[in-house]
């Protein structure tokens, strides 16, 4: 079936918004690119604010179905299905040339002076967290982390510091700065274990 | 002494390349707020990318001076040096409102569009963690870290981290992020040093 045009511009425009991020995202470049009459773009959006924002929509409904597959893994233990789902993330980053996380990117360069996207994107990066923190929560139950450990606290941690590898990553246009990150957080995590 | 008409630029203009981002600082405004003739800007700087280079000489020569007062008072164990030199750039932050950092803004915004940007900004990123290296390649020596680490890789594995917390502070306006990831850094190096 054929793409609407609705998921045209929404897919075309997630890849360029990362890419170029939104100042510098033209309407009338993702009109061209994707050869849609300007009507067309207003009669499904209201304003690029809005457009992005759908964008962003997309992009988490793809994050939660990568986290329903990895952590709901339950044949794995839980440590191995977060590293995986950040592993997933990595692939995705391949794919697209290492040009790091949307929500990230956003958040950067809009956070300063918007705060619908402030918002936003905080909220995004907050249900991350939390399906890391339960999942988290069921390595502490099973003694895979130490007992006294805070999920939540574990969870955002490491998404931060996974935000962080991929922006080096996006500087280097490498995979480096993400395995590096992982084997830290995971080899740290289980060296904690094995002290407690 | 009166600051010169530069001097006031490059000022202004870090505030502004922090809160807005690059594209999103106009140059008008910029002229407003600093009281400053469009023809005295560009007596200054080719163009608006050659200021924002030059803002971000401004802010290296900053961190550098924040470099030299943590890492050089040798009477500190080096790895709590490094973690000062982190609580420095943290208190900085404060004074600022918690915008995150400069580099990590711009290295987000304009490394997907600009080269030249994204080369800069890696260098900065680049000579931050080789110092940091040293001073961790000291506490190898010492005894502090594992004698089989490798302070470059934990070095900028640290940096890292620490942007995506300064990411995440700048999301939350607030210093935990940025607490929370020194805590489990310098925690984890000291769980590995124990263990080893």
């Amino acid at each position: 079936m054929a793409q609407s045009t609705k998921e045209r511009l929404l897919e075309t425009g997630m890849a360029l918004l990362l890419e170029r991020g939104y100042h510098d995202l033209g309407i009338q470049a993702l009109l061209e690119e994707t050869g849609t009459p300007r009507g067309s773009f207003y009669h499904h959006f209201r304003s690029k604010e809005d457009f992005a924002l759908e964008v962003i929509d997309r992009y988490m409904a793809e994050v939660h179905e990568g986290l329903d597959a990895c952590l709901g893994d339950t044949a794995a233990p839980p440590t191995v299905r977060v590293r995986r789902f950040f592993e997933l993330s990595g692939e995705k980053y391949r794919r697209e040339g290492y040009l790091g996380c949307l929500l990230g990117g956003l958040g950067q360069e809009l956070s300063g002076v918007n705060e619908v996207f402030r918002e936003r994107i905080e909220t995004c990066l907050s249900e991350i967290a939390g399906r890391i923190a339960d999942c988290l929560e069921e390595a502490r139950a099973q003694g895979e982390i130490p007992a006294d450990s805070s999920p939540t606290e574990m969870a955002n941690v490491l998404l931060n510091c996974w935000e962080g590898a991929a922006l080096r990553s996006r500087l280097w246009r490498s995979p480096k700065p993400l395995t590096q990150v992982l084997d830290f957080y995971f080899g740290s995590v289980t060296a904690e274990g094995r002290v407690s």
